[in-house]
């Protein structure tokens, strides 16, 4: 996602990268400590050590902040390496999902987005085509692999297998904060592959409507 | 759920019922309007046109006055009658999950109240034996009902089947936002009943693993 410099950078170009983070550290921290609405570009500014220009020279609003530094940080870790089988891709999957989920700063930051942007559909908007549209992307891409091996039947409804993927994972640990049970992600993936209705392969593990 | 009354009422108490009504009324709207953080007990009874007293004999405090007011309203929604099949009662429960999911002032409370309980626990637990328990226990019984005429295994995992019943729903409708597709409900209930490893029975209609 990062541009290539065309030349060595120069003067104060060293010092943006730091500059970056320590802005996207205090974006998520002022986030999370304080909720959208009370969110202050001045506190942003404070805590990361910088002037409030440094804010508005990279982003016109708040809202261009936050999602911003929310879909840099969000949307690589949904990102997961191919694996063998659609199994062994739907565990990783869960697992970054676990672990994006449980990020202390995105356990207290998406549900406070999420019931503001009930109220705020420019926000709703926002965070659907930067953060929940590219992560859908690359969820895509793993069932469409799978597609491709033999593994899932080719007229897969994808909407709602995207959906079957993220949705039990946010109700345990988001909605319901619950607990997850030591071998949830084994029994969750039995339970997936059998409502996608999953073959299995000659290489992968994919058992097809075994008994759980 | 309601006490039944050992003698007539008289007096005051005749209008109890009415003024409940206008009170339940009350703090759903002013939940929707300024959210769980800036409700204010005054708020609620002026809009319901009593004394605060009036509140404050029902309730000890804020939380409790929200908790049983959603409770009262939502717990019901999800006694769903029984129907002939697990197909139709799965059916039914997410028809019921769609209209609180949708009510317009759930729709705004929910992940309102979801956000707030993660900075606080103790509403976050009042959340959870009031409203998500007993919703729960109203979902466990369509499923032990299921494994009695034998369309479920009998070592269903419950906790998974429950989550799997409301997560998706929820996901798309409170959390991305998005639309149902008119055969939203047949599709995902098709997914359910593989996930959950459904048999067919005589009088029901749930195919085994049919391809959808």
């Amino acid at each position: 996602m990062s541009e290539v410099p065309r030349r060595a950078p120069t003067g104060n170009a060293l010092f943006r990268p730091r500059i970056t983070s320590a802005i996207t550290e205090a974006v998520l921290e002022e986030l999370a400590a304080h909720g959208y609405a009370r969110l202050a570009m001045e506190a942003v500014a404070r805590r990361a050590g910088v002037g409030k220009s440094a804010l508005y020279r990279r982003w016109p609003s708040k809202q261009d902040m936050v999602i911003a530094v929310l879909s840099e940080f969000s949307v690589p870790l949904a990102d997961v390496p191919e694996g063998v089988s659609l199994r062994e891709d739907l565990e990783s999957v869960l697992q970054a999902l676990h672990d994006w989920l449980t990020d202390p700063h995105v356990a207290t930051i998406l549900p406070d987005l999420t019931a503001e942007a009930v109220r705020n559909p420019a926000l709703a908007e926002a965070i659907r085509t930067t953060i929940g549209e590219p992560r859908r992307a690359l969820g895509t891409a793993v069932l469409l692999r799978a597609v491709e091996r033999g593994e899932l039947p080719a007229d897969l409804e994808l909407e709602l297998a995207l959906d079957l993927l993220a949705a039990p994972v946010y109700w345990r640990l988001s909605v319901r904060h619950a607990q997850l049970e030591p071998d949830y992600f084994d029994r969750l993936v039995e339970h997936l592959l059998r409502a996608l209705d999953a073959r299995p392969t000659p290489q992968g593990q994919a058992h097809h409507n075994s008994v759980a």
